[in-house]
């Protein structure tokens, strides 16, 4: 008899306070006999942190540990192939234990469709072997929400933007939506608060750090110290509000 | 002594499965001595059918029913005044229970701060009570799961439109966007249909219906009905996969 295949499912577990996982990610994580998470060499992992307090004995922990940390690599390497064989290594890894019958979850914080890395497993095994995607509150919603600011109003469009975008590529993109959400901002910061105040738009832009997590951090535009802005950080420049 | 103010809380409850609520939303739900919700005349209401299973006896419900469900009133009504208006006496019977020293749990769909009605009170009322917003899985990314759809990948840009926006509005936006989600379908099916089309996107958009509820619908986007095409449809424009 054939081995009945284990399921791969992507879980998200929320944008950081452990309570905001879901219901069916928090059942799914203690029903699996394997946990993947994707980590920085010599780190915990925000995504287990998240879920560490819930989970069970006897689960196997499956840590995705990153070759890289940072996309500026010495010639002949390239970050791309690098990380394309490192998400190649990592698939199969899943797939040893999909093959042995054991359901894999690979939790991701957030929500694993929105610029998550369990993406690139999706990719590459999704075909093979049967898949399920829990949802979780990303972390553009925990940012509004602990900064009070209602997103997007109505008919109003908007944009979800990377803090890695060429200046005037963001400047025009930012000029264009009604509201947006500037995402990966680190380094980027100081570039990102240019274009704000070139359009304006300072008073408006809200910023938190690593929303919803015990070291949260609500900080004014005018006062961020520019090289201290952690990845996890974004910037939110909430619609207009609708007078109705 | 004065008597302590209740807390406004608006509180979203995922998608439409009721497992995709969050941990914190259903106890706070379950803690509210007041349950508030927005719901159209002579129906349940979504976020209501959502939690419905979840209710502890004892509640209160505080039902705020829209006076109006069209945006075409007859002269001299304008929807923006009676609408502006229902808001104006919703927040009036909610801040009833928060100064009597009860907490008014107000249910939304989704997200509380991505498009929901909550935004109106939070407006009227978060500068005089205190306020707590609990964030949701939105529809989309409830919908992005169940279609299988990484959205969005990297740095690519995610443009969130209204299928209300005019023919030309919804192309320039669409033709400029990365990934796209395209919300608030219903009798705008057809039009957005028609720029999908134009654009060459026809073939890479999803649609679903109902994402995550029990009655869940996935259609090729050929196939749709145009007439047929619920409020509660989306459409999605995954970003081109990173072969990363």
């Amino acid at each position: 008899m054939m081995q009945a295949q284990g399921r791969l499912i992507g879980l998200g577990v929320g944008p950081g306070d452990p309570e905001l996982i879901t219901v069916k990610a928090l059942r799914l994580l203690r029903e699996s006999p394997v946990v993947a998470y994707f980590v920085a060499k010599g780190k915990k992992g925000n995504a287990f942190g998240i879920i560490e307090a819930h989970l069970v004995e006897a689960q196997n922990l499956l840590p995705l540990v990153y070759p890289v940390t940072t996309e500026a690599l010495p010639a002949p390497l390239s970050y791309e192939q690098v990380i394309s064989d490192f998400y190649d290594e990592a698939a199969v890894a899943v797939a040893e234990h999909l093959d042995a019958g054991r359901d894999v979850a690979v939790i991701c914080e957030g929500d694993p469709f929105f610029y998550g890395s369990y993406m690139y497993l999706h990719d590459r095994l999704a075909s093979r072997y049967e898949a399920e995607v829990v949802p979780g509150v990303c972390s553009m919603l925990g940012g509004a929400s602990v900064l009070g600011a209602p997103l997007v109003y109505r008919n109003q469009s908007l944009s979800v933007l990377s803090g890695v975008l060429p200046h005037e590529e963001l400047k025009r993109r930012l000029a264009d939506a009604d509201a947006a959400v500037i995402m990966k901002l680190g380094r980027n910061f100081p570039k990102v608060r240019q274009v704000l105040a070139e359009l304006g738009l300072a008073e408006r832009a809200l910023y938190v750090e690593r929303a919803t997590m015990a070291n949260q951090k609500i900080v004014p535009m005018d006062q961020v110290e520019p090289m201290s802005s952690p990845y996890f950080s974004l910037i939110i420049v909430p619609g207009e509000r609708w007078q109705g």
